[in-house]
């Protein structure tokens, strides 16, 4: 049974992962026949918001412990992750994305990956192994893209024009907009991406959609 | 359009509403065409556990902005809730069923349902609306079965010997066994119930196909 690596990046749209793609990622892996383990950085949050006030709340948080929230327990230190024990690697979205496992947050056009996630990442790439991610997730593909020196990569984010599309075209790729339920294919770079909730708006069913037609272009993808 | 009230825990599975089943059962909701709100009580989690370490950590956490993660910050405090305003009410399960909405936890057989629970559960059940819960849930359909006077009601656990099935069989209700994907619908007390992840073990995808099976159960007690 072939093996994806889930990397996650806390609990939580606002400061961590989006929770309903993540769960969807991981439904849709396993209705696939795919099997897959979970990982996250073990290292402190960027920030912590309180969702329900939508307010910076005075507190520090494990991104690692968080994101075991979604798995159950059942996680790994992002730095532990061998590639070579894995099919492909695939990152739900959630503003941990650009908090916690990129820098954009805090540098957009200037944005890098944590050495974590690069450490983790790269070596998927360099194999012409499959890359999966959706919703902000796509931000890992961009940077991934320019720490490689490809130009020309597609991935998606909303319906263009956004802060994530606008770094990533600063960068040479090529956001583009798919309906919700899509995903977009890149076979050169052998990147999967699709839209999730940068339809804020969408319902949680369109969601699981979106999640699913990723994971079966990565099905097929994987051959 | 018919609309559904789900009250959450907190969010993670050791200390709040286990993430999977809330996940599902908006997106089962949302499938089945049924409009939903979130709500969960505007106070502190009995405790908070560490779900990467399974260890108990020294935290306040409050219960509303918790499961606002689940929700996106679409949640409202349980005290406002209106049962006129519903056609339902749903209770997915995790801990937090036993240590926030009910003192099951530590009163066990003595366990009674938090006021606020209490306040926006009964006018339901008292209205022969239905309640749907799942996992450990079904403690809030025991609890209500047990202030209401009600024997023999029937509602799903694990397969048996559970402290949870020892308890409402203590309470004079009857516990009964069902596949993790299939439901068990006490059309008198208009109940309904699904096992979800009191089989640990269970796949992300059965969990779904768990919850699908108990909003099936309530669209047609729905009419």
């Amino acid at each position: 049974m072939k093996k994806i690596a889930v990397v996650l990046s806390g609990c939580g749209v606002n400061d961590g992962s989006e929770i309903t793609e993540a769960v969807a990622m991981l439904v849709s892996l396993s209705r696939a026949g795919l099997a897959y383990d979970c990982f996250a950085p073990n290292r402190s949050q960027s920030d912590v918001i309180d969702h329900a006030k939508g307010e910076p709340a005075e507190e520090k948080r494990n991104i690692l412990s968080e994101s075991a929230r979604i798995a159950r327990g059942k996680i790994t230190a992002l730095d532990q992750l061998k590639a070579d024990d894995y099919a492909a690697i695939a990152f739900p979205g959630g503003f941990g994305v650009a908090k916690n496992l990129t820098t954009f947050a805090k540098e957009r056009e200037n944005a890098r990956l944590h050495d974590d996630v690069k450490a983790a990442v790269l070596p998927f790439a360099k194999a012409g192994k499959p890359i999966v991610a959706v919703c902000a997730g796509p931000l890992i593909l961009g940077l991934v893209a320019r720490e490689l020196g490809i130009k020309g990569a597609e991935m998606t984010f909303g319906e263009g024009g956004d802060p994530l599309s606008k770094a990533v075209e600063s960068w040479g790729q090529c956001p583009v907009t798919r309906p919700v339920e899509q995903a977009c294919v890149d076979r050169q770079h052998r990147f999967v991406s699709a839209p999730a909730y940068m339809y804020g708006d969408a319902r949680p069913d369109q969601i699981f959609a979106s999640v699913d037609a990723a994971i079966a272009a990565l099905r097929e993808l994987l051959g």
